[in-house]
């Protein structure tokens, strides 16, 4: 018998996909070169030198033995340790290496979070536009995503939230900096949301989990300082990626943080250990774990995002379009000029532009670009994109 | 609300972590290298230096942004190639890059192998004694692991399987060479498994599938040739590791091979990639992919574990205790003499041996011996293990 429920999963039309195709299609006649390839999160930044170099040290230096060696089921000490002082150091935080597990990736981290305080039939809350793998991410426990708008401003819309939320609700699953919007939320925001969720746990007698996805903590622009969610509210769970600011997604590598705060907060990692053993998940690669946690508080140069979004926010502004200035990420997300945003993403096409319709970030109407692309050829693009403005008449 | 099943999992209280922390204590008193740990089933062999060497040339040579980038869902082309090329080199099989899906070493790909093939509630069969890892991989999917002793010699009792099996039984889950036993399967016992199993498809008529869990497949005495389970019957999910031949443990890195003969064969590969989403895993890291597939024929210097397991075969023959010649791992499993083998296992602990009893794996009255150890500590402790034997009364 072959479980019908994933092969379904497999007919779901990508809109992504198409594009992605066409695209493909476009570079193979006129070369990669001038396709103006938004598509995708993939950072376009070397990981840091200092990176490479610390896994040259481990192959060199250290025991295949011991370097290669199973690391213990709740990961490596002294790497846990590295994580919880690098957060105690740069957000004032109290984390000790047993409130830190790690992971393969933010998603990872996501799918312990989510097993750790919800049954199948629970409630996850999670504001739009987000992430697509929200939805498998949470439906596949057998909990349920519930998808709640957020504001123009893409800030959370409290009313809106105060109608969703049911006594069935045991997690907000929140991401800023945003994908897709570039929006980091305000201290006003955490603060609301923070006195939102302690009055709902009074209410129903419960602890309610907010579990944050921060795989762009690092990058914000204009020299703003990160504001850390779990410092805003006790029962945090941190879910965090070397991915983006290690420019590491291919390596599967970041951790979920317990606050320290958190109901249980120790017996919460030693949980995450039980549930890896029911998802196949037993740790990240152990020289992964080990060589970032000797450049834990190194990024990548993250510069050429900032200076991506500024030249794409203004271009988006003199052609007109409605479209929130991104305070971080290499994400933003213009309104398109017409109720349809597939169609729109297609006439793009025709001038060599891949954005992303909206439509699968629950949000329509609206493109995504990721700008994880070189500087020269987002000044080409946004020639390009002025000149599709000009030229087509979209009513 | 946290989660009360992965709560209540801590509570069961391990022999295996209670003679860990004795045998930490003897150390600390007579120090380690007096310890004969036999506990553990972590490779005591360097990887091979060409896949130190290959690891180094991809820090070296490649474009850190490819290098590190994200890995397709369904794992790097080339890769999988690869993999699949050296299968089919080596057992005359017909994979092609389509039927692997690498993985999160043998956990992942047993994580992944289940979800295909169980829904829950239903049953999977597997023979006493085994991995007790067994059983959270299964019962945590919602489907029920369901134990059948084998026979004396540790092949399968036919009788017994017929006995247990029933129309909820949708996959086997099989482990040879075999952990705890060191017992490889004999091409009679592969032969009238796929018989048994291919009368029960056509009973029921549904597919059965047979979830081969090949860790140690290269790890094999006396020059056998391997039997490649997937050649014997054509419903194969091969789960396989790369922890043991090339003593990667802790890095993660398997895969899950679906035999072309599968139904739907490559729709199970694709479907693992919806499965992966659930269940967090995205690939292994993608160095790892690379490195194992340059050096994808090659092994440790597995030659040790040969050597260990004859001379303690050797002693345990001498001293009398019935014991199964290993037919590879490095594990092996004699029979306690006296009926209590935790009660045998804490007496050798005065001889400062480690040894686990036999319960966890299902099959009481035995200890399990993990011979991954150096040869001159292992001559030592059967130095001590015949000193036992000849003062304690065993009755």
């Amino acid at each position: 018998m072959i479980v019908q429920k994933y092969e379904e999963m497999l007919q779901g039309k990508s809109v992504i996909r198409t594009l992605s195709e066409k695209a493909t299609k476009i570079g193979e006649e006129i070369g990669y070169e001038n396709v103006f390839d938004f598509s995708l999160g993939n950072p376009s930044v070397p990981a840091p030198a200092e990176f490479t170099k610390a896994m040259q040290d481990l192959l060199t230096n250290e025991d295949p033995v011991a370097l290669h060696g199973y690391s213990p089921t709740l990961g490596i000490p002294w790497v846990k340790k590295a994580i919880a002082d690098s957060l105690n150091r740069r957000f004032d935080m109290n984390y000790e290496a047993e409130h830190i597990f790690p992971t393969s990736g933010a998603a990872g981290a996501i799918s312990h979070a989510l097993r750790l305080v919800t049954e199948p039939g629970d409630e996850v809350i999670t504001f739009a536009p987000f992430f697509p793998e929200y939805i498998p991410y949470v439906n596949l426990t057998g909990a349920q995503l519930k998808v709640v708008q957020s504001r123009e401003d893409f800030q959370i819309d409290f009313e809106a939230l105060e109608e969703a939320f049911t006594e069935k609700t045991m997690a907000l699953l929140v991401n800023t900096p945003n994908n897709p919007t570039g929006v980091v939320y305000s201290e006003e925001t955490l603060q609301t949301l923070a006195k939102f969720l302690e009055d709902k746990q009074n209410k129903y007698g419960h602890s309610i989990f907010l579990i944050s996805d921060e795989p762009y903590r690092e990058i914000v622009y204009g020299g703003q300082p990160i504001h850390f969610v779990a410092k805003y509210y006790a029962n945090t769970l941190t879910c965090y990626s070397f991915s983006k600011s290690l420019s590491l997604p291919g390596e599967r590598i970041g951790y979920l943080a317990v606050a320290p705060t958190c109901e249980k907060a120790k017996t919460l990692v030693q949980m995450c250990g039980q549930i890896s053993r029911g998802i196949g998940h037993n740790c990240p690669s152990s020289i992964m774990q080990m060589a970032v946690a000797k450049v834990i508080d190194l990024t990548s140069d993250l510069s050429v995002y900032e200076r991506n979004a500024n030249l794409i926010y203004e271009t988006m502004r003199d052609v007109g379009l409605t479209c929130q200035k991104p305070d971080g990420t290499f994400y933003i997300f213009p309104k398109a000029p017409i109720a349809d945003a597939t169609e729109f993403a297609m006439t793009a096409l025709k001038y060599n532009l891949v954005l992303v319709p909206s439509d699968s970030f629950g949000r329509p109407g609206y493109v995504r670009l990721a700008y994880c692309v070189g500087e020269e050829k987002v000044a080409r693009a946004m020639q390009a994109f002025r000149e599709m403005m000009a030229k087509e008449k979209f009513c």
